[in-house]
């Protein structure tokens, strides 16, 4: 049945190009803001978008309601006897306000095979370059049912992800998930993760006075909750080299293995190109080693704003009343959200009694796998649509639906991201582009191909 | 001479309550704030009401141009023979934008014999009772000269004034100079400070990115500012003490003297008084003479905010590019404030090598008197005017006009204040009273008649 060639998928990749760009244009330009209370429509828009889109091309599709945003479901239903596997990718977006945007972040722009626009490549893109590797797929009459489940609160934390999957279960059954939703270390070398890290995220507040005070009137009996605050966060990390002083926090991190250490080395890391695609101008170390380590491998705890007193243009010589601090540890295996949270608590109350501590989203790290037949097609598909077999990293993000849809779906999870660095993962500028769109159609269909035979195997 | 009785200062004080209150009007309702650059036109206004107030009692009055805001300079003549006492308020005011105003700031309010309005008690209010008292002593024939010097910069730490006073030196002579701009412990019992603290402001910023990133993708790798910054504030002082850990900072510090400790302890001074004026909700000390030394006789270093980063409802996982943390120090004699920057700067960039440290305004501590004649006569006046002889305290606040004047104008300065703690120096819903007022217009007036008799008996 091998119809699907490497010379025929690019032919169908290039046929349809055009469609591609069409439809990217029309799910980026759905300012599908999951975090923003008044894009709520939006995200239900985007949903109906990607439901439209999967039944253009012959499936069924629907929008499930949950709790708040909803999911997209979609199926290309070959037969009872074949086996099932679910493609998630998610249809949100981050805020796109940042001053550096250098052109309209909901209008798709072109240029070069390069597209520009909050979305493209997080996780519009992939979505839609997995559509059409399954699209290629199905027409060619690969024994395999593929289902999409498209979400639409990644970006905040999947609040209602695991509510969801529980209530519309029945629908989506399926014997494994593949996930479109990660990022190479660097173009023309692919890279998978066999794990994640998780996150979680919490504000601490102070209040010590009705309102702002004068510092020549009070100043040096008031207590100050900014300098407080600020004093606090110095004693749970250090500055410049991000390490947790909160005692125990490290005690539950599970150790590199060796194996992982070398897969790390293979990954086409660069510190250059981490600099370059990140923009950094500085950097806590400039050893490639300490740096995967510590992107991948470790857990942080960092500082995403401190709100509170005056921020306008000079100083303003007031005492604040109040002030808050933003923050979130990425966990890794085998660390517990909760428990993190609690030593975070205890640490921060022995030392500030009256500090409000608030938890904000939590998500669980997730440990995968780099082995066995699954991972096999994963690497297979890769090396055909990309000519290279990838490394086994891990990635430094968090995808709350992971560990989530493992547990209630019963599937084991994989990963066939698509991304780069450069393509600015919720920063200004985000792009994708159509080398890696026409990689990715023929991979996945190859990937479908490949899943279909493991399952006849067993 | 002595028309100047209690009895016919009270009748000439009530006579003109509502002349104060109209004039009062004038100047609450121009919204001179000094720090905005869209309220220069209102600055000048102000200066120029002010000088419309002093021409309608009979004296002579000019606006004096600066490289800043202008000074508005009046002047009551009785003879070439008379002493000169010069009078100094300011005319402009703090920001009002603090979400705590319960009544338009710019607009005044009067309920009961309370004047409510931003720069009512700061420092409209007691300028306008101190020109009444002259006007009382002016009409009685008390042979002295009057002037009146009131900026429109003191807010913003009058940047231009010692170039207005150099330029302007000819029009300014004067024997001594008395100012109105300095706040009771505590109604009923007047006092008046022999010391004001100086202040040097600051920012720290640093920058590591070229914007905001993803902090799955780089987080324990790339520096944080925020983090940084936070841990360097936790560096230079304790959180809940407020003590500053840079080496060399209380140096200079002119410890207090017995007798000083003593007069603090006469001064009213309470703590219960003290938590309800300012709205404190929590302390950092409960002793009675250690809020006193902190606010009065100690340095301090004060947080006012800290920019970067996300500031919305909830977290955003992001990692800054940038930071700025907005601090100043409180100095007290005999600090240096360029000496206490370059402390700061050499503690900051030892550990921050790429912080960059930026001056903003830098005042003076100043050490006043609290004996001889001068002093005498402002304890003659306050008994006079209230009833009751005042406490030499010293001032929290900053008055950076008063080194310059006695450097720049060669004679004393001594402090004739009227506000209250209740009052809101720099806090929302500031507000005056006729309490306050209705006092200080003869104890000016009895001040005026003093200081002429001083430099008689010379």
């Amino acid at each position: 049945m091998s119809s699907l060639t490497r010379e025929s998928l690019t032919q169908f990749a290039d046929q349809h190009r055009q469609a591609f760009e069409d439809h990217l244009r029309t799910l980026v330009e759905i300012p599908s803001i999951s975090s923003a209370p008044d894009r709520k429509d939006d995200c239900r828009r985007v949903a109906e978008a990607g439901a439209d889109l999967i039944r253009r091309y012959g499936g069924q599709a629907e929008v499930l309601d949950t709790a708040g945003h909803p999911l997209c479901h979609g199926h290309f239903f070959h037969s009872e006897a074949a086996p099932t596997v679910t493609i998630y990718n998610h249809l949100d977006v981050q805020p796109a306000n940042e001053p550096e945007w250098r052109t309209e972040p909901f209008k798709l722009l072109i240029e070069d095979g390069r597209y520009r626009g909050r979305g493209t490549t997080d996780d519009k893109g992939p979505a839609l370059t997995a559509l059409l590797g399954a699209v290629a797929a199905h027409r060619a009459g690969v024994p395999i049912n593929i289902k999409f489940l498209w979400e639409t609160e990644e970006e905040i934390g999947s609040p209602n992800f695991k509510a969801g999957l529980e209530q519309h279960q029945a629908k989506l059954t399926t014997d494994t998930v593949v996930v479109s939703d990660t990022i190479w270390i660097t173009r023309g070398k692919p890279s998978t993760p066999a794990g994640l890290r998780g996150l979680q995220g919490f504000t601490i507040s102070l209040e010590t006075a009705a309102h702002d005070l004068h510092s020549g009137l009070v100043g040096g009996a008031a207590r100050n909750p900014l300098t407080e605050l600020a004093w606090l966060i110095g004693k749970m990390v250090k500055g410049r080299t991000g390490e947790v002083k909160i005692p125990g926090f490290y005690e539950q991190v599970a150790p590199l293995k060796k194996s992982e250490a070398k897969d790390f080395k293979k990954s086409g890391f660069s510190v250059e190109t981490f600099r370059k695609d990140h923009e950094l101008t500085t950097i806590r170390t400039n050893n490639p080693e300490k740096i995967m380590k510590a992107i991948w491998a470790r857990p942080t705890l960092e500082v995403h704003g401190i709100v509170g007193g005056y921020t306008g243009p000079g100083i303003k010589s007031a005492v604040p009343a109040r002030a808050e601090a933003k923050l979130s540890c990425r966990l890794v295996p085998n660390m517990s959200a909760e428990e993190t949270l609690e030593l975070i608590t205890r640490f921060v109350h022995a030392r500030i009694p009256d500090a409000v501590i608030k938890p904000e989203s939590a998500l669980a790290p997730y440990k995968g796998r780099g082995d066995g037949p699954y991972a096999e097609a994963i690497k297979d598909a890769y090396e055909f649509g990309f000519g290279e077999r990838p490394a086994f990293t891990r990635e430094g993000g968090s995808i709350g639906a992971v560990p989530t849809m493992e547990q209630v779906l019963g599937a084991e999870v994989y990963f066939l991201g698509l991304s780069l660095p450069e393509h600015g993962y919720h920063a200004p500028n985000e792009n994708y582009d159509w080398e890696q769109a026409s990689g990715g159609i023929p991979a996945f269909a190859h990937y479908f191909e490949q899943i279909a035979a493991v399952e006849r195997s067993r």
